[in-house]
């Protein structure tokens, strides 16, 4: 039986995947746990205790296997399984995600956006990618399998989702979304990264 | 002298702050750690133990002042400080963000937004947020004082923002930026979250 892994480790796989990829573009084959933990900015012991739990990628002395240990966190991370998605609101954040390469860059494919606003419906924002209209959300739902809904307005919609058969919802609303299913739910709070910098220039200019 | 607070705590503060301005909202005044426990999703302890690295803000058995601790969290994150920030970079995520109101609600207040396209120079993107030139930025640091640098494009850019003396910088360019001075660098990488929640729905769905 693999452990539990705890959810500390689940929020560092992101950046061991961009160290990694990293490694890869400039053509590393072998990294060391004391490299990697410099890039990643943890110890080399730390390093080594996450790996564990996903079963040991690496020889003793000899380092890890980059293109490997990218492959296993890859799988982990669940990008080889190809999630579908769509985006809920057609505004400017929406517009935004829209145009992001990080979905097809992390195996999710963007298949649909949909607003209420009559103005936008049909303008195609991105490539491929037309405006619809939200009354039509549920019959497009059981035509194509969709796994993520971005919501990034109309909060108040999130239970539509979860009944639609939506199993996660990235939340931009800034709103605390009540989980009616077992979906799962990832809020994002920019604001909270801002304090979070606010309060760390703080405690810098009390350090100097 | 206090003892050096643990990152973990730092970053669950912004949470405390968003819990605690909801029962002010809700015109609660008196709030025991095991609600404040309930709604952050932690243990009671961890809650407790969180407080007494700020000090103590409660009396056992009557529960927090929940104004006090919002105050004492709002000092703590240095939100009564009043810092104030430009935005680099006027496309779409600028945009976003300038519209924003979480930049006023946290004590941050927005100075100005550069780029360097022609088409959109001089626009107001904002209310009284004209976009400038960015070769403009230096004198305008020179006969204002800023701290913060809210970074959407550009990332070449960052020594000079550090150079003219911000010395905080909100990363949205997903590119790793070289700390050039003592500058307080927070980066953010949406696609991180996503991998997060693509990982979670994975978990979710094997635990059915």
């Amino acid at each position: 039986m693999p452990q539990p892994v705890p959810q500390a480790v689940v929020l560092r796989l992101p950046r061991y995947y961009r160290c990694l990829r990293e490694l890869l573009n400039n053509d590393v084959l072998l990294v060391k746990s004391k490299e990697l933990a410099e890039m990643m900015g943890i110890t080399a012991s730390q390093v080594r205790s996450d790996f564990n739990y996903f079963g040991d990628f690496g020889r003793q002395g000899y380092g890890y296997n980059v293109r490997n240990l990218y492959k296993n966190i890859n799988a982990i991370l669940g990008i080889t399984d190809e999630y579908s998605a769509v985006i809920i609101g057609a505004g400017e954040l929406g517009t935004v995600l829209a145009g992001d390469s990080m979905f097809m860059r992390r195996g999710v494919i963007l298949r649909g956006i949909f607003d209420t606003d009559e103005e936008i419906i049909g303008r195609e924002i991105a490539p491929d990618l037309i405006v619809r209209d939200i009354t039509e959300f549920e019959k497009f739902c059981k035509s194509k399998k969709i796994d993520i809904a971005v919501l990034t307005k109309f909060p108040e919609y999130a239970e539509k989702l979860i009944r639609c058969g939506i199993s996660g919802i990235w939340n931009f609303t800034g709103v605390a979304l009540r989980n009616t299913g077992d979906a799962t739910i990832q809020d994002i709070y920019l604001g909270d990264t801002l304090m979070t910098l606010c309060y760390n220039m703080k405690r810098n200019e009390r350090e100097k």
